[in-house]
């Protein structure tokens, strides 16, 4: 941290702030510039308060000079972590492609498109039991009732299941039926929800939520961190922004930015990030190309009928498609699917 | 709605959308234009699916026409919706204050706050218990301690008092010690809390999220009053853009907006929308002279020893300063403090 | 400029930064924490080149610490500017009241306009000569003939009138018109017009880019500055967001932010901050009531028939109010219409 | 065009509007709703005024349903437009790389660029002479003299140069040397600008503003194109949003959708995209595996001392393996370099 003087900081101002930092258990080191006086902090290795520093008068502000997450920093990890899922793996050299519909609707639903996605090559199924929608009018998933069909479906393809959850107490529930617990969007800042997966030591996905930085993005996948579980799986899929013509945008920049800053793996949701089947395709190609570890892509046997999500799900034969041509790029990067 | 069909669109195409609109049980008119054919769907008072509509062959895309908030609009509600608590009232002439630290954080620190803001003349306490910290590094909270600390307060100050509530299971502990429940920026689409909110029938405090649209707010309300329950405070306290001067930026166009949108009363954050105690005062004006019902003001006895949000807390006597400034534009605007 | 040094950075890697630092005629300070090494430099008066340091091997980023700008700081000019224009002022204790069409469209629609607002306190007439139109296919505004129907209003009122510039070779014709020029948001960046109307010595009216900070408005300014023209007048006109119910979100931080960063005088613009003439009224109470040293409103005899901006400009009579709601506000924040 | 009417609009004001709307030459489709009446406008061809309508009485909003963008659509010139450059040429199946430092600095510095670059195997040479810098006190270019060093480049390799040009009254300055005239990100809306270079009828290189929507940058060709110059080549370069960590976000989103929305070739700029050159390969990659038909990236001979952009600049051994890599994705996704 930096302590940065107003320019017409008295001499016992300065002194005061240094003595603050001192009885917080760490040394300042005082710069006399031209026009004012920089304070800089060596550490004990114990977070700093910045905002009690920007209250002590004659400080103009203080600027963090260390990046705050710990844990998930790949300065102190240098290694890929992978993350082992019922037989397959994210993080290593091979892709990871998770497939399947928005929501769960019946069970002809969910078996025709786990079928499908399996057909293709995916090597999850994907699909929401518990629906976090922004309107009361609207469907909201068919519950325990769901994570049996996704169950079922597994049973069926041999395919892992991952699922969202949406509050505490359900963990343990969908950690019954689930092989990763997906933490949606909207929840990435729920943190008793983030202590909760991470007390249950399963794998997770982690999604970023439209209006959260990459750091805001580590420093919740530090909660899950901070309870020993390392199975994160970070998931950009796009941001909220100006831009209207596509629901989202999905920052690209994030997948190389994630992979230099993390050791965790990093897959992509080109579904969510465009909200536009035509877009979709593109978009999965250029996420493998810039290096991510795997794609969850909303795939609906009928989407002209999905109860959601129907304009960004691609049907089987498309989403097949997509498939060779992600197949085609991730060779060209020296990556396999 | 209004389907736009493609400018290649088919006359197949063309009935084939017609059909599934009527299908829905609702009518469709035909506009054939220069360019393309525009199909205007009369509803049945239900919701249409969007998403479905797009999907269908030939349909560039479609676009909705009414919003989609009914319980909360001011169309089918013209009167203001007046909130009491517990003595008290939100939405009427006299505009309600809420004031205190970002945490409660011991007896002394909420005692000293509660009595500084009773004195300045706020009409209500704040003081969170339970914290959302973006670091799982930070000060958490005092759990059910910092609730009996409030109820403390309120005993003293004869205040009642609102503070935070960020799990669905906790809802009943909190609203057995406070008057009004708020929910944070961050769980403004935690739909189980709403709903878990919405039954407990007691006042809300709805803050926006810093990534949601003036909708989306009202659609979260929605949630809470298909429960019922309209003693519901609408918060605006900033919202997450490009500036990076300011922690948010104060959308103070919401505050007309809504009270042309909505009849349930509207409360500014003048703290969080800023994130710098020097503009609170100003920002707090503002919000009064747009026509905002109330404010809830961050106040903590000593800022620079606050273990939450100090460099946006005011001391006492400048909280009483503030207060003194709004009476004076609540006068100008026909208000009262 | 703080280097902050990657984790694993050499001693050798340390001692080239601190080389080049001392090869700018700079001094280096070296702090080794428990992470990393951290090397503050202590400048010479003069800019230094954050990327070329971030572009040594074993750096992880620069930091600055001071603000950019030096001619609109208040740290070194700390008294307010006042800017005086052909018989009023901005910048004192009395608001300036800029008001009138967006665009010039005839005679007799300019000098309505122009008797409207002078009769309802306006101080000064705004229209536009020159319009830049995101459309090709819209009106662009009348050119000189425009600036000669301007000057025939101020004969007419004596309202001081205020028209955007759009291009350098411009600057003198429009000058041999018009009392003040304004900068439109969209050439906020645009430096070679800005070194135009800084070396042209007249009153400027800086509006920010939609897009640009607060620190880049007064870099911007600066430009100005450099030129010796301080008579500057900085303009919020709101800033383009995700929120989609307004034109733009009017960013009302900003305007007690600029009174404390800058000593230049700061207005808004609430017809183009919000784009809805309904809330044009509340939100010009918000500006002065946050202390806003004046306001520039659209105002059309006609807005129904209005030749661009229809929907956010003000009928006369409505302004009339505004004027009378405006003026008990500024009286309640001590200042005057 | 549909115009939504009020909840409580009067028969009186529904037969108004239909008036207006006969008055403007144009059909009005009446439909009633539960809810509200809706009228649809069958055109005639020519831009309807929005914000007229919307000022009548009992109007709530009116909804543009057609885009405003023509000459650029793809719905009216299916075929992909071409550009030929001085025997290159863009928008075909091979993709085309420019590449060079950000402004030109002296005649070592850009031979010793240009040579780098097209031994890697670039088309083009890029560098600035005209630089619009956001600060006062920045290198702002060599002018004329950059030209002039540009065109010996261009003699020495055989590279076509593409330069900056700032002000409309350069264009003819710059096009005497530049065969590609580009237009920057922040003048994407200077009108002026655009007039010029449409009238020179030389191929322009287009950048998006990095505020700007995928509408606004097909607006701004429509400027270049209402002059009959179709030599225009998008292009994508970062847009503003609040993640912090990188200068901008790539919107990778945006060129499958101009590729779908329109016949003009585009390109994507990850230089400025990301800021930071460790990102750039990454970027590329996705850039060229999404479909763009070209890259524009920065490379300096020695990025550690480039008086702009070193931050983002690449080495040349560098940019010789990201060459590499960008040929394997190519290949992969039809593409030749």
């Amino acid at each position: 941290m930096i302590v940065v003087m107003k320019v017409n900081a008295t001499r016992g101002q300065i002194v005061n702030v240094t003595a603050r930092i001192e009885g917080m258990g760490c040394q300042a080191h005082i710069s006399e510039g031209q026009e004012r006086t920089i304070i800089g902090i060596i550490g004990n290795g114990r977070p700093l308060d910045r905002e009690q520093l920007e209250r002590l008068d004659g400080v103009d502000r203080a600027v963090p000079v260390l990046r705050p997450f710990k844990l998930s920093s790949r300065d102190f990890h240098p290694q890929d972590t992978v993350v082992p899922i019922n037989g397959v793996a994210v993080g290593g050299k091979k892709l990871m492609i998770m497939a399947g519909p928005c929501a769960v609707e019946d069970e002809a639903q969910i078996l025709a498109a786990a079928r499908a996605v399996r057909e293709a090559g995916a090597h999850m199924l994907r699909g929401g039991a518990f629906k976090p929608r922004s309107s009361p009018y609207s469907f909201q998933g068919l519950g325990e009732e769901g994570l049996k069909l996704l169950a079922l479906a597994r049973e069926e393809t041999g395919l892992p299941v991952v699922t969202e959850v949406i509050a505490p107490e359900q963990v343990s529930l969908v950690a019954a039926y689930a092989d990763v617990l997906q933490i949606g969007a909207r929840n990435m800042q729920n943190y008793a929800l983030l202590h909760a997966v991470g007390e249950s030591q399963r794998p997770v996905l982690l999604k970023r939520g439209m209006m959260s930085t990459v750091e805001e993005l580590l420093m919740s996948a530090e909660y899950i961190l901070s309870h020993g579980n390392d199975r994160i799986i970070l998931c950009e899929r796009g941001i909220r922004t100006f831009e209207k013509y596509t629901r989202n945008t999905l920052d690209i920049n994030a997948v190389p930015l994630l992979k230099q800053l993390t050791h965790l793996p990093v897959v992509v949701d080109p579904s969510h990030a465009t909200g536009k089947w035509e877009l979709v395709a593109a978009t999965s190609r250029a996420a493998v190309a810039a290096g991510a570890d795997g794609l969850i892509v909303e795939v609906h046997p009928h989407p002209e009928q999905a109860l959601s999500d129907g304009a960004q799900s691609l049907k089987p034969e498309v989403f097949q498609r997509l498939m060779e041509q992600v197949r085609a790029v991730a060779g060209a990067v020296g990556r396999e699917l």
